[in-house]
């Protein structure tokens, strides 16, 4: 039987590539990876037998993870562009295109992965991700979410950066099931990473930015209060009150991966941000009506934050 | 404020397109609809006025959905071959091409979706498909899942038709939160569609099958009891004493979209049924190593199975 005491310790082959203030640092809280021969990431299509995953990512520093695989495909190509990168853009391939089930595209010490929607979605990937970097050996990571959401009572275009990820419930926690009982974890995010973006955001003047509280839920459309899907068993009434306070417990946006996002970053010590761009006012409607060409240019939005907040580490902006 | 007695009606609109059998059917629950200029099914990119849904979808009489896109790419093709539907199967275009969300096919009278991972991204896709059919004015309309999953004691390759679907508490309901309250609905599925598959196994005797109950769970290792994911805090001992106490409550698999899929169905009035296939038997381990062959073989078999069902219904078999 496994002893649990293993869990602080740091790998003989990660010292050496640990630096003076990381070298304490292990992104993974399970005793078993030491003890198993091969480890498979299934949904990645990559394994620790059949890839040399230091090669491949012992240089990531900043990994962008988005919902939808086209989106991030193209941040992959803005970011080539961005940290002005030899080679073309063109080039860049997926790294998972043996599945379907994400996408993934490496840019210098950027790593850009689609996770899909919903917590069980992003989780299955974050699972992976994070194991993918453990055996990389990578150091100083940090994880930004770059979403779409919708707002509460905010411009449609604002971005927001999430303060707390909360629940339905407005409280700021993730409740995880294990072997059958519910553990509850905090979904604190990095302080720090979010004032820094919003000082991006001033840097850049382009759109409307703030800092606000993220609820994430399980369902897009009776979880979050819309009249328009196929089930709806209340007035419109009751969904603005529900809005309404949700507004009062300091909410401006809702999506559905921030608060497992936030959990399992902080568990595995990485720090972590979200940014979503809100593609509706939910005071005012349901439906996601914009034209195609106003929302593709939203959701550049988050892109061009935290491209240039990674410019600024690079010292090149 | 809306009436909520809309509940059952059925609009003039609908009466015509009814037959004696299922003139009081109407999928949809939400008395909101009626009043909507339009409806736009966002993740689906389609929409009531932009697309002509009855002349697009109106003939649907199957909807078979999986997790991934290229599996129901596949499953299109492959019912297209069994129904001997005129015309070339690389012609099959994906409806939903201008969205990266989610995928569908049409081929004859059956609709292959893909839905993605977990349950809050199977019910977008299950709200959205749920109003198309309303939309498109469809009647007596079957649902399949087909996917896959982790055996408990059963030979990888095994496929399991579900009784009950049953959340991480071995109980056969689905919780949903609206407006920060939970509701918890049933997750009976139609058993007559169960034994009917049933019957079609022991018709093509190409692989062991057997009915019985389903865990759903909203993450894929620590929900599952794996010993391979970033994060594990129990030993081997915990893991298999939780498998066994499933087995002991009659499961004999574990997915993660089975509960949402059968609650929506069952409160929309919607025959279904969940047919996934075992890529291992988690009671020897957490690892996904079969050979891509072999597990490409097992994810046909739900699919040999719904083939053979359909032909039997359109009495071609």
């Amino acid at each position: 039987m496994a002893s649990f005491i293993l869990y602080g310790r740091v790998p003989q082959t990660e010292i050496r590539k640990g630096n003076a203030g990381s070298s304490h640092e292990q992104y993974v809280k399970n005793p078993h990876l030491d003890h198993m021969e091969e480890d498979i990431l299934y949904h990645f299509n990559l394994g620790t037998k059949t890839h040399n995953l230091p090669a491949m990512f012992g240089d990531i520093k900043f990994v962008c993870v988005g919902g939808s695989a086209n989106r991030m495909r193209s941040f992959a190509h803005f970011i080539h562009q961005q940290l002005e990168l030899p080679g073309d853009a063109d080039d860049i391939r997926d790294i998972c295109e043996g599945t379907d089930r994400y996408s993934m595209y490496k840019v210098g010490p950027v790593l850009s992965i689609s996770h899909g929607m919903g917590v069980p979605s992003i989780s299955i990937m974050l699972h992976e991700l994070i194991k993918l970097l453990y055996h990389a050996h990578c150091r100083d990571v940090m994880l930004f979410r770059i979403g779409t959401s919708g707002g509460i009572g905010l411009p449609p275009g604002t971005v927001v950066i999430t303060d707390k990820a909360v629940d339905s419930f407005f409280r700021p926690q993730f409740e995880q099931v294990v072997l059958g009982k519910v553990i509850t974890r905090s979904t604190e995010l990095d302080k720090d990473m979010a004032e820094e973006l919003l000082q991006c955001s001033t840097e850049l003047l382009n759109f409307p930015t703030i800092i606000g509280n993220t609820m994430c839920t399980h369902d897009f459309y009776e979880g979050q209060g819309r009249l328009d899907g196929a089930l709806c068993s209340f007035s419109t009434e009751e969904k603005l009150d529900y809005l309404r306070k949700a507004h009062e417990a300091g909410i401006r946006n809702i999506e559905m991966e921030s608060t497992v996002f936030a959990a399992m970053c902080r568990v595995c010590n990485l720090k972590a941000a979200v940014i979503c761009v809100t593609l509706l006012n939910r005071l005012e409607g349901d439906q996601i009506s914009t034209p195609h060409d106003v929302l593709v240019e939203y959701q550049q939005r988050p892109q061009y934050l935290v491209s240039h907040f990674i410019r600024k580490h690079l010292t090149l902006a």
